[in-house]
């Protein structure tokens, strides 16, 4: 199994290595990073660069491709959004971590499907003509997206378990020890303090571009 | 605040990438990834390049410092030991993601001291001198160490809501939307089905070089 984990300017690390972490070592399965231009990715936050090893041309066949998310996701018009049409035509499975849900919406390959996103970002997705659902990891046929950065690792495994089976995939969940235990109950609007929630909605423009 | 996150040649990717999430966040922080050469670092699968931009003699006091593991965690002598053993002294906190703890332990910073690493390492860590604890995050004065992979996520935000108080901490989890769902509970040796945790004894040597 081919799959391809997409990587752009300002990308958010997690959302990719996440699920990296797991569908890499789903037997069999190849996977790379692949950008516009091979080399160097500058993540979002200014300090860390990643490696895409392969141009998207490079590989016009993956069975499962990965978008990641960004303040900065890339919904315009380019060489992304045709690779991922050429490609999600083939595909096994098309998914997304937190607004790389954006990407494939402005795509057109959500139109009409149930995703999810960002908490923030719903209201973009809507506006691309998914319909949005408040839940961690949404799967409506191939298209299978999770919400914010943190989530990619529940929808990796949620994948690992319809690709492999599921004793496969509690394998790899005892492998990298995801038995998590936040120390505060503060990961979604609804169980946050509403004074936290309505502080990140106030710097939404710091978490993505407008 | 000075972070510095440590690379080395097969360092498992998520170790290091969970915690950077959170902690590059932290207000007045710069947190940059060193190793003993900068430049690129191939990951443990083989799929993944990540760069470190710092060599390590570039940062000779951070105040935090993290290791992250490997399934060929650096335990012996070298410069990073030396390294370890001279911010050490300096350091506000120092810390550790799965094996990483076998590499601070190694360096003997961890001698008598209560510490967590991967649930397959506790041995190790133990014959290096530390007191193993099967906890997801153990903080024993300034050494804070995580269990396996995905455990710097929680460890990442205890550490946030130390230095920077439990509201930050709780903003930086909204913000990442950390409300951990996994479809399985077989995250650890005490929940995942007993074939499963069998299965993954009989391949420790796949998961720790000899």
């Amino acid at each position: 199994m081919r799959i391809a984990v997409v990587l752009y300017d300002r990308v958010t690390a997690l959302d990719a290595i996440g699920p990296y972490e797991i569908l890499s070592r789903l037997p069999g399965a190849s996977l790379s990073f692949v950008a516009e231009k091979d080399g160097p990715i500058r993540t979002d936050t200014g300090r860390l660069t990643l490696v895409a090893s392969e141009r998207l041309d490079d590989v016009p066949a993956p069975d499962l491709v990965l978008v990641p998310g960004s303040p900065a996701a890339p919904t315009g018009p380019g060489p992304l959004r045709d690779w991922l049409r050429a490609v999600d035509a083939g595909t096994t499975w098309t998914t997304s971590v937190c607004t790389g849900s954006l990407v494939l919406a402005a795509a057109g390959l959500l139109t009409g499907r149930a995703a999810t996103t960002h908490w923030l970002a719903h209201d973009r997705l809507a506006a691309l003509g998914a319909l949005p659902r408040a839940e961690r990891v949404v799967v409506d046929g191939k298209y299978a997206t999770a919400a914010g950065v943190s989530a990619g690792l529940d929808l990796a495994l949620d994948l690992a378990a319809r690709i492999g089976g599921r004793e496969l995939a509690q394998t790899l969940q005892l492998a990298i020890e995801y038995d998590p235990a936040p120390p505060f109950d503060a990961g979604s609007p609804r169980t946050a303090p509403p004074a936290i929630v309505d502080r990140l909605r106030a710097a939404r423009h710091l978490m993505l571009d407008a």
